[in-house]
């Protein structure tokens, strides 16, 4: 695999995104409806569009330029948390056009070539599909000639769903594209708060210089989701929490939070040093599966007062199924940096509430000079949280006021909500973001294939171990932090 | 010198207080009025005063037990913040007893011996008097036998005026008393705040593990006062801000700040290594003297809005006064730990405004990942407010959050205030909590021999330089932070 970087075109658009032909496959989805659009028009109001740039729906309708106006101005007065405003929509509609493809019609493609401009723009093909489609559209651009070497390719996960097929979609990939031109998406990597991850570890030496298992016990990594399946049981019940969850976005904040400073913060140097944290972390295979991974599967509970179904008793479920929809494990990492310090990783559907949060644990002094009065002295943390009420925590110890002879100890917590000192009240989305990133060409916050593939890599051994163990995935009740074993893995506090 | 301690008597009154008798040398004067007597009110509130606890005034006057009782009610009346309490008036009056005496007058001490219970009680003579008188007291009690091994010798700075002076005092006292009976009152080891930096240092990982020169950059320690010379010009200008401020409050904060940890936290463990860091402070002679002081004497200027004389327009002044008000001073620490860390002492009357603060700044990451937005990284700063806005502040940096291409960074300050996270509108007087420790018998927040003298040997040094140089002590306008010079030392942030 060739890890390469597009220099030139890297650094001509560092500041600002130059005009693209935005490519959407898939534009009558849910993806694209939900999420590219809003953003889209977000970005088209912050003014971060270029004027010359071009917004190509593709789907198989028999619409014409008007009538997908007519569509995405719905979709922008439904997911838009904020009314249209008439100027800003006419700028906006003015860049639409519409391009009616089966994409498994290798030859239709050329109908996209006839409205895209190869000469003057960068082209951008957003693929918002299945990718069992995948592979017809990458033949179906290179027979146009739409893989000139400044267009780009991005992905939406999921990127196959082991090692096999993740490969198998790269691999067609590569026929036709080089790395440098891909963009796989995983929205996590678009967040404020993974990116804020950067600054805090790199900027600040009170951090930066300890960053290592010299002064860190433990790790914990948890996304905690409220919500069960959402009516994609059938998708679901298929992949399942790990390969839903922990095969990207889980690992992604690991590799982010576990990763050696890079020589700078271009896309590969950063990535290079992801991918290092990836291939140092232990396997896990039927040898440790057991102490190292607990499975769950929720049955019905109560949550907010609610009560919801159980993951079997969901729409569409198929009752003998052993799917996983929460996971726990123990990742070692075995270099210098971390020997010694577990990262726990946790996620789960149908838990008490909605977090995502990095707890860092530090060790306890060397000595305890507060024995008498304090015979374990809790530990300090930092408290990163990823979720909408991002922040940092930092627990420290102090001395409880009073004249007692003792010194009698007490934890307190210093308290950062981002959005507090930045007086906004919401963050920019992570598509926003991964948008003008992509129109930028800029391509850190995406996920490069040797990434993608060492996490299957990963999961794969877990996945496998699991397939050929008797034990099943444990009962939780739907409103709880999942299986009681969960709990005896990771320490008490 | 011995450096002993008297293991029985602190092992038995770890947590209570013994009955003691408690002489007050200078009944009359301020400290008892102002400080003593509502500390022990305090303390009696709080129960903290053993049943058979007396107290004893002494001073020139021709009063009984009631006349006393009246005099001490005024001066609770006057100088409590709170409303005199009449169970517990009833409670304190009941311990109060009175000696008329001359303490040049060796034989007259015989009056003070019938009073006392040398039996039941530990007898504890708090010299609030001048140091002129101390060694005719020592005598005064060996002659009437009132220095059993049990009794206690408290005494108030000043402790002496330097090296020689201070070895007097403490040569006329070791005729009579072990050092294990000696508490040498430096009322800044009583804070609230001082005793927390001991908790914060050694019970935090975040801190212990780095409290050195890998990771810290410089420290500074101010003290700045708003008041000037509060009517005891003639005092004051014979020591100066030097021999008031620094030899004893400043070093106090300075060595447990630079301290190595104490193998435990008994009295001596902990006093040891606070002398060790005095031993290893760099002398401070003419050859560096200009390089690495500052002094200052303020002039008339505004403070808060009105307007204030100048040092030498006070009243009772001597126009011709070469007597710094400010000092500002480069301490270098030569030992493993501290080498290559300056640390800043600053302490002046008449500025701006009253705060005392600690403050460390860390060294910054050892790369600069952020170069392109960011030349000089802000450092982190951790703030130890010593004053009555006690607290704990660290500035860390983030990034601001926004769709920028590049890290914009923000410096962020996380904010812990004591009193408010332990719901308490005021902390315990300093006062209040040494006397107790008396009546403990614990001596862990009283300066030992070896400190002072320790402190004046360094302190001497540069008094010695500044009486030699033909420098004199820059002006400073009142109500402004003192000298330009003293800025141009200290690192600009």
């Amino acid at each position: 695999m060739r890890v390469s970087c597009n220099k030139e075109i890297n650094m001509e658009l560092t500041l600002t995104a130059h005009a693209c032909d935005v490519v959407i496959f898939g534009a009558k989805g849910d993806l694209s409806c939900r999420k590219l659009l809003p953003a889209l028009y977000k970005l088209e109001k912050a003014g971060h569009i270029h004027l010359d740039t071009r917004i190509i729906g593709v789907g198989r309708a028999a619409w014409d330029k008007d009538i997908y106006k007519t569509v995405v101005r719905k979709s922008l007065d439904t997911f838009l948390e904020e009314k249209v405003d008439d100027i800003l929509w006419l700028r906006l509609s003015t860049r639409l056009y519409f391009c009616d493809l089966d994409v498994h019609d290798t030859h239709n493609f050329i109908n996209l070539a006839k409205i895209i401009d190869q000469k003057k723009n960068i082209n951008i093909y957003y693929l918002a599909m299945p990718p069992t489609t995948f592979g017809a559209i990458f033949k179906g651009l290179y027979t146009s000639g739409l893989n000139k070497k400044t267009s780009r390719i991005v992905m939406e996960k999921p990127l196959g769903t082991d090692l096999q097929s993740s490969r198998l979609i790269n691999n067609e990939l590569a026929k036709f594209f080089d790395e440098s031109q891909v963009y796989r998406i995983d929205h996590y990597l678009g967040k404020e708060t993974v990116l804020n991850l950067m600054a805090l570890r790199f900027a600040n030496s009170l951090f930066a210089n300890n960053w290592d298992n010299s002064i860190i016990d433990y790790v914990q990594i948890t996304v905690a989701e409220e919500v069960g399946i959402e009516g994609r049981w059938g998708y679901f019940d298929s992949v399942g929490q790990m390969r839903d969850m922990v095969q990207n976005h889980l690992l992604q904040i690991l590799t982010i939070i576990a990763m050696s400073p890079p020589s700078d913060l271009s896309s590969d140097r950063i990535r290079d040093e992801k991918v290092k944290v990836l291939r140092a972390m232990r396997r896990i295979d039927s040898s440790n599966v057991r102490d190292t991974t607990v499975r769950g599967q929720y049955t019905s509970g109560i949550i907010q007062g609610k009560k919801v179904p159980g993951y079997l008793e969901e729409k569409g479920a198929n009752k003998n199924s052993h799917t996983e929809t929460f996971v726990s494990i123990r990742v070692d990492i075995d270099n210098c940096r971390w020997t010694g310090v577990p990262f726990y990783l946790c996620t789960g559907k149908r838990m008490s509430y909605k977090y995502s949060e990095v707890v860092l644990f530090f060790k306890n002094p060397l000595i305890n000079l507060f024995t008498e009065s304090c015979k374990n002295l809790p530990r300090n943390k930092l408290r990163i949280r990823l979720h909408s009420d991002a922040g940092i925590q930092i627990e420290i110890l102090h001395k409880m006021p009073g004249i007692e002879n003792k010194y009698r100890l007490q934890t307190t917590t210093l308290d950062l909500k981002i959005l507090d000192i930045c007086h906004q009240a919401n963050l920019p989305d992570a598509y926003e973001r991964l948008l003008l990133e992509i129109m930028r060409g800029i391509q850190v916050l995406f996920v490069r294939r040797d990434e993608v593939e060492e996490a299957w890599k990963w999961v794969d051994s877990i996945e496998e171990a699991w397939s050929t163990d008797n034990e099943y995935p444990q009962p939780y009740e739907a409103g709880t932090w999942g299986p009681r074993a969960s709990y005896r893995m990771i320490p008490k506090e």
